[in-house]
This record gives structure tokens, C-alpha cells and sequence, in this order.
């Protein structure tokens, strides 16, 4: 059963996708299989990173965005993150709302993820998203998030190229952002470039750029003006992701993205696959709710606690 | 020496509390053993969450609420969280620009978090830093976060009262933070309320909070306007957060939230720690690269590796 589900993944079947995501909602250990099978197919896609902050216009963007690779035939996979949602049925809605225009559209295939419970384990759902939209032969699959967190830093650790997306208006507060987002900005977005104060924040960013020292051949994230809704300033941005795209794949920058890439997926998946093992083993032999009211009642702490639990060969699993 | 360290803390030692921060940071097992044993001193102060983007004011807003917890003799510890800053260097430099008001009045503690590598663990050194100043016996712990990210919704979680800032001008984007902000707010707050179209934000919000079915005795969000640099507002503010205090401090209430608490604690601190563990371990037997490269290469897939890793019995430990 799993051959025929990674076939037809391969295949590009949105059915047999979309089913396959479904189930590794529902942790069914069988897409559990087909994954592991499908990852050797992964590393076609171009992986594009979107970040802003609520409000920034994001959706809008993606959506012009997607209608350029479209007009070249590129086929488009979304993965759309709203980590502060806890409304699935929110999400799924919004995937219909969010891209009316693509929703109809063969071409373009949109997943949304929201839940989240105690455990966490978006970063990791959306690791699951991006390598099933890879496998399924998608050109370009892109990432939107608001986050400014640390899993979303690090989720975004995964594409290739990062926009992050910025509206005029924020004056000096500019600065509060500084550090992080030069950090994961390969291209920045002044989008909504029709506001007063565009240039000013075109300004201030492009001058915080020209603060850092860069070595020759070094990326220089540049700032492109857009207004996604008229569309305009979209096609140069799309060629400037393709300039980027093409010095991503020099073979030294490449090699180093693959190696990059593969450490965040190392680790999200063991940060959250130990955590629900040990939470889940807790439960099973009836420890934990004892746990949580011993700490709760300063009985216990939390800290001798864990250091019992992590104390374990992990290595040895491999080896032996 | 840990016994000493342990009464300096408890004596609200400035001093003491800074250096078992820094040997926190910096992995000292001795720390280790000092937080174990503070932690059952802990539980005694406020704890108040400040959430909201950048540009929206909080540092500014902190500093007056500060201000007014100090003229009624209250000590306050506060913990900027930055989690997509890579730079410690400047968050100890904003520490000081953050609060020239308050940074040499010893009833104030100012503790800034922005390290953060590969592991993660913000929100571990989150809890860490909040629990010694809570066994330092400050009568308030401020953290201030910009966070909308995963690891921040959970983190927010130990406050018993979380402010959500915005600022005027979201206008029909308010829908978009709709959900995740409702889950965390105790009470809203429009700051910056001189601002063009503050009157529409505040609507807004007190629309969504109005869809919203609420119980009997359960708290309802109210949205209070600020002026954060002129202080405007922020009077009735602290008053509204002495409220939703008393709210909390009902028994029942108390020992949902001291619950809850526990387990945010007990899952980050277990999260960081078992990840440290794990890739430690691949590091001392030098499997860690070859791991990456395989992975990388698609050789091996990450997921099979990651669940020989996970498979232990963690409740072993503390049973046996």
C-alpha cells in the first residue's frame, strides 16, 4: 500500500497527496512509511521563505506571487503557517479565501496549518508539508509565516531564498527588528509601496544593509518596492528571486544550503518526536498528572525531574 | 557553595541573582544544582506577560507600567525576550537604553534574552531567569515578548496575566490575528491611542472579544487605550491588570493556572533538555556529521533516523 501511495505521490496525484497529509495529521504510522520512502525523491523543489508580521499583506503577495510562476508554467505548492491559530477548520477555510484566484487552478496546490497542541510540532508538520509537495514534483513550493519566534527562524532555515516582507510606517521601530530579520533576509519587501513613509523604510533598510560588511561574492539582500495588490513591482521581484535562486545553486553555497537543511530537519523532528516519546511513555505507565501536581505544588521541581528523564545513551540506538 | 548562593538569591541579592544567570547561560552545573534548589521557593510573585509586534510600543509601555508598580514600593523583575536577535552583545546594550529610567534603581531587576544557536532553548532560559527572580522575592516578573511564534504562545502561558499590545492602523487585518491573540489576551491594549483610526482598532477588538460565548465568573478581555510615552491611560491600565489578578488568585482558578504552569515548564524544559542530550551524544561519538551528510545527500532519510533515536523507555528512569 505504502508503493502505491509514494507513486502516485510522485505522480503528482492531489488526492493521494492531500490524503497522505491528512493521515500524517492523524499520525497513521502507514504515511509515517510513505514519507520515509518519499524523502529520497525530495530536493527538486525551488523552497521560497515568506515572512512578515500580521498585516504586512502577506497573502496578497503569495498570491501575485504565484500568479507569475503560473504565467511561466511553473506548478506551485503553499504552505501557509498561522502558529498562534489553534482553529484547523479556520485554517482550512482560509485556504479558500486566502487564494480564490489559484484555488480552482490544477497547478497550484495550498495547505494551511494551524493546529498546535501541548507539544508543539509545526515545525515539523511543515517539514512533512514541504518534502510531500517536493516528492509530488511541485517547481516552487513556497512558505508563508508570521512568525518572528524562534521556530519560525528556524523553520525558514529550510528554503533556499527568505523574503521577508515589511510596510511602511514604522518609523525608528525599524531598528527593533534589526537584528533579526538581516538574519534570515536574502530579499526584502517593502510591500504596499503606495503608503507615505515607503521610501523612508526603503531607506533605513537599505542603509542597515550597507552597515554589514560583505565578502565578494557574498549575497546582498537588496529591497524591492511592491504594491501586491495592483501587482505592481511583482514581476521584478520575481526576477529577483530568480537571481537569487541562481546563487543559491553555485555548487559551494549549494552544498552548505543541503547541509543546513538537513540539520534543521534533523532536529526539529528529534525536538519534537523525544518530547511526544516521553510525554506519551509518562502517560502510558500513569507518572505524569503525579508529576505535574508534585511540581505544581512545589513538592518536586521540574528541573531534577528532566535530568532524570534525559539521562540515556541515544547514541547506542544506532549503533547497536 | 550552592547553599550560599541559594541564600544570597532569597535575600534579593542583585549581585548573586546576575552571576547564576550568567552561569545558567553558560552551562555551569553548580547553577544546575542552585535552581533546584530555589525552585521550591518560587511561586510567591506576579507574573505579567507583554506581548505585541515591533513597533508596538511595549518597551516604552513596560517602562511606565514599571514606573507605576514602583511608586506603590512593588520590586519588579523584568525578561525581554528577543528571540530573533543573534546577538546577546545587543541585547545587554538594550538593557540599558531599554529603561535609563529604572536601571539604577536596585528595585528593579532588567534581565534581556537574545542567544539562541541551533538548540533553541529561549524558552527554557525564559523559565530559568523568571524563577530566580520570583525566588528573589520581586513582587512582579514583567516578560516582554515580540513573539506571535509557537515557542512564545507556550511561553506566555507561566504569566498569570498576558497584555496583548497593538498599535492603530491593522485596520481589516485585525482578522488575521484574530485567533491567536484571543487565545493569550487577558486584556488588550491599543497603545499609541492618539493615532489615526485608534478608535476603529479598539471597536474592532471589542467586537471580536463580543463574538466570543463566555461563562459565568469567566474573565471577558477588556481593551484599554494607552498613550505609553506620556503615560495617558496607563494609570487605569495597572489598575485593570490588579483586577484580572484578583480574577486568577480565586482558588479554583489558581490551581488550573499553578497546573498549567507546571506542565509549560515540565514540556519546555524537557524539549530543550532531551534535544541537547540527544545531539550531544551523536557528537561525542562522532555521528553527527556523517549523519548530515547522509541526510543531505538522501542517503538516509531523516525520519527513519530520528524514530531508532526516540525509541526508550523514559519512565524507566524514574521508576527504576
Amino acid at each position: 500500500m505504502t508503493k502505491a501511495v509514494v507513486d502516485s505521490v510522485r505522480a503528482g496525484d492531489l488526492r493521494a497527496a492531500a490524503r497522505l497529509m491528512r493521515d500524517l495529521d492523524d499520525g497513521v504510522p502507514a504515511a509515517q512509511r510513505s514519507l520515509r520512502q518519499l524523502y529520497k525523491h525530495t530536493g527538486r523543489s525551488f523552497i521560497l521563505g515568506i515572512t512578515g508580521a500580521p498585516g504586512a499583506g502577506k497573502s496578497t503577495l503569495v498570491d501575485a506571487i504565484v500568479g507569475e510562476f503560473r504565467a511561466i508554467g511553473k506548478t506551485v505548492g503553499v504552505v501557509a503557517i498561522d502558529p498562534t491559530s489553534p482553529y484547523s477548520g479556520g485554517a482550512i477555510l482560509g485556504d479558500r479565501i486566502r487564494m480564490q484566484r489559484h484555488y480552482l487552478d490544477d497547478g497550484v496546490f495550498i495547505k494551511s496549518l494551524a493546529t498546535r497542541g501541548h507539544l508543539g510540532g509545526l515545525s515539523r508538520s511543515t517539514i512533512d508539508v514541504v518534502n510531500v509537495m517536493d516528492a509530488m514534483g511541485k517547481d516552487v513550493v513556497i512558505i508563508e509565516t508570521v512568525g518572528v519566534g524562534q521556530d519560525e527562524v528556524e523553520i525558514v532555515k529550510v528554503a533556499h531564498t527568505n523574503l521577508v516582507v515589511v510596510v511602511p510606517g514604522l518609523g525608528d521601530d525599524i531598528q527593533a527588528i534589526k537584528a533579526g530579520i538581516l538574519e534570515i533576509a536574502d530579499i526584502f519587501v517593502v510591500n504596499k509601496a503606495d503608503r507615505e513613509g515607503a521610501d523612508r523604510t526603503r531607506r533605513d533598510l537599505e542603509t542597515m544593509v550597507s552597515l554589514n560588511d560583505y565578502e565578494e561574492g557574498e549575497w546582498v539582500p537588496p529591497v524591492m518596492p511592491t504594491e501586491a495588490v495592483s501587482g505592481k513591482g511583482v514581476g521584478e521581484l520575481v526576477e529577483m528571486i530568480d537571481s537569487h535562486r541562481e546563487h543559491v545553486f553555485i555548487d559551494d553555497n549549494l552544498e552548505l544550503f543541503r547541509r543546513e537543511k538537513a540539520t534543521v530537519e534533523l532536529f526539529e523532528m528529534l525536538k519534537t518526536r523525544l518530547l511526544e516519546e516521553a510525554v506519551g511513555d509518562l502517560e502510558r505507565h500513569g507518572l505524569l498528572d503525579g508529576l505535574i501536581s508534585d511540581i505544581a505544588a512545589r513538592r518536586k521541581d521540574p528541573y531534577s525531574i528532566v535530568e532524570k528523564l534525559v539521562n540515556h545513551s541515544f547514541a547506542a540506538n544506532l549503533i547497536g
